[in-house]
């Protein structure tokens, strides 16, 4: 990494307290590059995401959440692999150095690093238009990564957590739509500070024939299972879970394509069934069957339209949206 | 990573050929996430480097060249760890999706690839101020990496290749100075066309005390493993590779300072030096002797000025420019 541009900023990033470090981190910031091992008999998994002011943030929005927000979305990305958050890397353009920015970034990225048991192990900073990339990394023992290819007819689909709140958040923030103060909060929290489900990696090892994280929302998302699987689906929009305001203002298509959510979406194999459900059970998981996969196809069960082929929709897409 | 948004410009990234694959990529673009292996008693080698448009390379610059020197600096990185590239992340930012462009710097990208043996593994892209944030990985056998904090009184210093080209180049292409034709080629193909030093890799893994790659330049990049090691140094600027032009024109400030060399700079312990330059000598390589590790003090004895300090000298920041 360029040299001196990191140790500028030393002071905000440079000094993760011990309970942050990681036995496999053998070099950490500060150095050309880190230096970093893999257990025994696992895997590294590595994502790398960029989140850009004024397109997947407003340009105002506190330090706090961006940074916050931007290593959520890559651990979420780990998680539906089903992979061990371990380390990341940050890339931190900024117009200008800007202490208070600087400090509340910093904040929010060490809350997220220690809900998320992530270590920041190194970076780089330049001058630019403001964007945020971090590149995570995270382990799987071998032979239990969860690929999209891996879905089978008759597999059931589930989805974690809820759907759409993050959605329905971002509408009530652009004055959109007007929200009970209690549900507000609810949503704006979804949307501001999005919980990767690394509490469903244990059962996405065990029991998970396919898993994708819903990014940009379940239709899109579920479609690329769907073709790297080779088969096709129908979903339940009745099922979806969801706050009960977008079910009673049948607010579906926030569910539905929304984006945003973070959550996992995966199929069990009739199998795994039983032993999927008493563990969900066993640990309080909330996890929600939406559907189940077909030869092919790929269809809602509309609450009001009937049954209505999603094959030539589209999830939200930062090029070509909906 | 954020799902469709990659496959969108798949055409162009997504195909890499059978050449480039690697034993260890167990999973490629398409997934949330890569799936790689570290090969039995090595470790891996992690770096990030963003290139933001107007402030690493001018608005115009030709795509292909951008992509060349966004994978370059990166694996200039890992070469100054002593690590082999391995795989990359690429995340990509442009205001537009536009076919030329992509065209060419997949095609600079893919060059890169080639030469430097590195595969893509996947990426992001977004819409944005243009970008590019690139994650390279490398394997090092354990207890061979090279880090900037080994240098030790005594030890001598090297550096590979030629220094301040890049920077001639540049005040070339700014129209600050003249070249003859042939000077300015050879300056344009060093600041366009950066050579990361991965030949130089067996030789640091075996002979270095410490390395770092010159980036921000020599008097800034070698504070770095002063600091980090405890020591000073005496640099000889007569002593330093420069072209002729540099030399003959007393433009050592380029060599010192310039920036975008990315060559390597490293020591060498008095019991290692013969065996380091008959391996030099063997293998045809361009590494020379620019000065020596000091108990203390960081002194450059000038061509013109007699001993200069260099203690409160700083090399090229991308906020703080000397």
């Amino acid at each position: 990494m360029a040299t001196d541009e990191f140790s500028l900023i030393e002071e905000f990033f440079g000094q993760p307290s011990v309970s942050r470090s990681n036995e496999n981190t053998l070099l950490s910031i500060g150095d050309d590059a880190a230096v970093v091992q893999v257990p025994q008999h696992h895997l590294m998994v590595q994502t790398i995401d960029t989140l850009v002011a004024g397109r997947h943030f407003p340009e105002q929005t506190d330090a706090r959440l961006i940074a916050y927000k931007s290593l959520a979305v890559n651990v979420s990305d780990l998680a539906a692999m089903a992979a061990s958050p371990a380390f990341f890397l940050l890339s931190l353009t900024l117009p200008e150095v800007n202490e208070d920015f600087l400090k509340g970034f910093s904040e929010g990225l060490f809350e997220a690093v220690d809900e998320f048991g992530i270590e920041l192990i190194g970076g780089d900073t330049c001058r630019g238009p403001m964007s945020i990339s971090i590149q995570a990394s995270g382990f799987v023992p071998k032979d239990q990564y969860v690929t999209r290819s891996g879905a089978r007819p008759g597999d059931h689909i589930f989805v974690s957590g809820q759907l759409g709140s993050a959605a329905l958040g971002l509408a009530a923030l652009q004055g959109q739509i007007s929200l009970p103060e209690k549900i507000r909060e609810h949503c704006l929290q979804a949307l501001n500070k999005p919980q990767p489900r690394v509490d469903m990696i244990p059962l996405l090892r065990q029991f998970a024939s396919a898993a994708i994280d819903v990014s940009d929302g379940l239709v899109g998302d579920l479609q690329h299972i769907l073709k790297q699987s080779g088969v096709g689906a129908l979903v339940q929009e009745s099922n979806l879970p969801v706050v009960d305001f977008i079910r009673e203002n049948e607010l579906y298509p926030l569910a539905l394509s929304g984006g945003d959510d973070y959550q996992l979406l995966f199929t069990v194999g009739e199998r795994e069934l039983t032993g999927f459900l008493a563990q969900v059970n066993d640990y309080s998981l909330d996890a929600t069957e939406v559907g189940v996969i077909k030869e092919s196809g790929y269809h809602l069960q509309s609450v009001t339209e009937g049954k209505v082929d999603l094959s030539r929709r589209r999830g939200f897409d930062h090029f070509v949206k909906s």
